[in-house]
């Protein structure tokens, strides 16, 4: 006998796929099927149809690699986006937080990850011929490099500068510094050392307001 | 500008399809769905194809309501289970949890809740019609209540105790004591005094070993 005796191989397969989501143990597993279990037949249809809906026809932005329901995004195609700039981002998550701060107005290349040979993640896995050459065209002013404060990250942000540091561009990148909240006395060193060494103005620290 | 602007139509009906499940929440929705679609297709189609086809297949035992791939479960099927003893659970989960002690060689019957006036539940809802006609058929030595240890749980032991007291069987109910690994000082005074109450001799206390 398992350990975990399941009354029913349906029920059984149902559990080990969602147990496979991120975060997801089988215990919650199995409570999350059997919530599916208990509700009208026509609302797990629709839960089954999102999902599968979203797989067959999502697409995936050719310009900028965004999550997108047509060939170029929404943001991309806006008449109202400043097209001179690209934020560069690992993921369509970090997009969604930065349109969320509603402090920019340009527009994304979402990289698709960041370089990590401990994960086999190397640059020709990630989006980044293809910044390349929007840059190439010649109508970008601006490059601003959106990655996660993380070894990858700034190893990932090293490989693309030396691509692109050669096009008539300015490389910005995020700010580092106290986050917004954090008392100093559990702020740890590197970041408290980055922000002393970048300190601004002060009548300037209050312009994202 | 709506405070989380999805880049996808598509994505967003499948992040309101997974945030409609318990405990999980808009913000592990998207995780979740943006893990499905960095999954390759055939995984993705996997798991949608176990929810449906439970959804479709799954069928209740007609005996005991215990979920079940067959007519009738492979519980109330077998030959070495005590058919003289029902067990009354709430759900398939406590079926599971007891099946996984190897403690109980009997039957069962899954009521589909507890009997709960603020949730709306009442006797009518639940399997209790079935369980009566079980024992009415005389086959019955011993039903077990191991229903929540809750005020409900009490209020559906005592409805289904009406029903069936006068019926040639034992009626019994789990022990209530002090949990394995809780602390005395930390265990609630109601359960302690039950527990005091309810005192076996310490040479039968091993038994369940």
């Amino acid at each position: 006998m398992q350990s975990h005796s399941y009354p029913s191989k349906l029920l059984e397969n149902a559990v080990e796929e969602f147990a496979k989501l991120p975060g997801i143990g089988r215990r919650s597993a199995l409570r999350l099927v059997l919530h599916l279990l208990r509700q009208p037949q026509p609302d797990v249809e629709r839960f089954i149809a999102a999902i599968g809906d979203m797989l067959q026809n999502i697409k995936f932005c050719s310009i900028c690699h965004n999550i997108s329901d047509t060939d170029v995004c929404s943001i991309c195609s806006s008449p109202s986006r400043d097209k001179a700039t690209i934020c560069v981002v690992e993921s369509i998550k970090d997009v969604m937080s930065i349109e969320n701060t509603m402090q920019y107005r340009g527009l994304y290349h979402v990289l698709g990850g960041v370089i990590s040979p401990m994960e086999g993640i190397g640059p020709s896995d990630l989006n980044i011929d293809s910044l390349v050459d929007r840059i190439a065209k010649g109508e970008i002013n601006e490059v601003i490099m959106a990655l996660s404060a993380t070894t990858e990250g700034d190893t990932t942000n090293f490989y693309i500068y030396k691509k692109i540091r050669n096009y008539p561009i300015i490389v910005t990148t995020l700010a580092r510094g106290v986050a917004f909240g954090n008392e100093l006395e559990y702020t740890d060193e590197i970041t408290l050392g980055r922000a002393l060494l970048n300190r601004v103005r002060f009548d300037n620290s209050f312009s994202v307001e």
